[in-house]
C-alpha cells in the first residue's frame, strides 16, 4: 500500500519549500487535495508565471518584472546616494521612514561563510559597478546589526573604500522609547562610544 | 515602491497552504526566487499534475489515481472486514503492525462542528454505502483517540449500529512498554474498567 505516484511527486516538491519537512509537506499535500484544489491550481500557476516573469533589477538587484525596476527609474530620487540592504523588506522598511531619497542596492542576503554564501552570492561584483558609476557619491550601509550583517557590512565597506569611495552606515544607539534598564549592554555601550554633543 | 505583481501573486498563492503565515509566504517566494527557480517549476508541475490525476478512491475514498485503489483491488484481504481510519497516514500505521487482513474506509478527517466539519465533509453516506454492501460483517473503528476522533467514532456507531452492523473499536489501555507512574489517570482508568481475564 502507497501514495499515488503523483501525490508522492507532490509531497517531495513542497519540501522544496524553506522550512517545510515530510510531515508538514504531507500535511499540505493532503489539505490541497482534500480541501482546496482551486487553491492547488492558483499556486501552479503562480509559480510558472512567477518564475518567467520574475527577475533581478539591472540596476539594484531588487526583484522586478522589467529590466530596470521602477526606483531606479525614478528622476525625483538623489543618484549620489545608494544604500545598501540586505533584502526588499529591508528597502520597503527604509522606505517607510521617509528619511532617505536616495538609490538602493540589494543583496539578496548576507556573507554567511559557514552557510557557503560568498561574496559571490550577494553580487558584490554587481555592487562594486553600480557603485563606481562615476554618480554615486556615498553608499550607505544599511544591513542588519546581526553577525552576518555586521560582517557584510565590513566586507562592503572595506572594497568600495579601496576604491575611493565615500561609505557610511546607519548609526547604532538606543532605540527610540527605549529605557535604559531594559536594553542590552552591548547596545549601551554602543551608543555610549557614539555619543554626539548636544 | 512594491513588490512585481507576479512576486505578490506568489505570495498569496503560496498563503493557501496550511500553517503558512504571511511572513512565512513572503520568506518562501523570495527564497525560490533567489535560490530554488527550479524548484519552484517543479513544484509548480507536481501541482498542476496532481490537481488532474489525484481522486478519491470510489470504494475506501482514500487517494488513488484509479478509479479503485490497489488496496481494495487485493484479492488476499479479507472483505468481511472494513477497519475505518480518519487519513491515509493512520491507515499505513495500521498495515505496518501486520495485525489487520480486511480492508479499509478512509474518512479524510473527523468530525469537528466548532470547525464546520460535519458527517457530509468525512463522507459518511459513502462510508453507509461501503459498509452496506451485504459482504462487510464487522467494522473496526479506529479513528483517533482524541475528543474529535472518539466523537467521531460514536457518531458512526451509531449510524452503522442502526442498520444491523456489528461494529468494534481499537482496545484503549496502557500503552506496550508503559510505565504506570508515567502513564495519564484516564488512560489506566479506562485499562481498569476494560482489565480482561489472564
Ligand atoms: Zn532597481
Ligand atoms: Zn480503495
Amino acid at each position: 500500500m502507497k501514495a499515488p505516484t503523483s501525490l508522492e511527486f507532490l509531497t517531495e516538491a513542497l519540501r522544496r519549500l524553506p522550512g517545510v519537512g515530510p510531515k508538514s509537506a504531507q500535511r499540505m499535500a493532503y489539505h490541497l487535495m482534500q480541501h482546496d484544489r482551486e487553491g492547488a491550481s492558483l499556486l501552479g500557476r503562480a509559480l510558472s508565471q512567477a518564475v518567467e516573469r520574475v527577475r533581478h533589477c539591472a540596476s539594484c538587484n531588487t526583484f522586478t518584472e522589467h529590466e530596470v525596476c521602477e526606483t531606479c527609474l525614478d528622476p525625483e530620487r538623489d543618484a549620489g546616494l545608494l544604500c545598501v540592504v540586505e533584502t526588499p523588506a529591508d528597502q520597503l522598511m527604509i522606505e517607510q521612514t521617509m528619511t532617505y531619497k536616495g538609490l538602493y542596492f540589494v543583496l539578496m542576503g548576507h556573507l554567511s561563510p559557514l552557510d557557503g554564501i560568498g561574496p559571490r552570492d550577494i553580487h558584490l561584483e554587481k555592487l562594486v559597478r553600480r557603485a563606481t558609476d562615476g554618480i554615486v557619491q556615498e553608499v550607505v550601509l544599511a544591513t542588519n546589526f546581526t553577525n552576518e550583517g555586521e560582517a557584510t557590512a565590513h566586507y562592503i565597506s572595506e572594497t568600495l573604500k579601496a576604491r575611493g569611495l565615500k561609505v557610511s552606515r546607519l548609526a547604532r544607539g538606543v532605540p527610540v522609547g527605549g529605557e535604559l534598564e531594559y536594553v542590552d549592554a552591548g547596545t549601551i555601550a554602543r551608543a555610549m562610544l557614539d555619543r554626539r554633543a548636544t
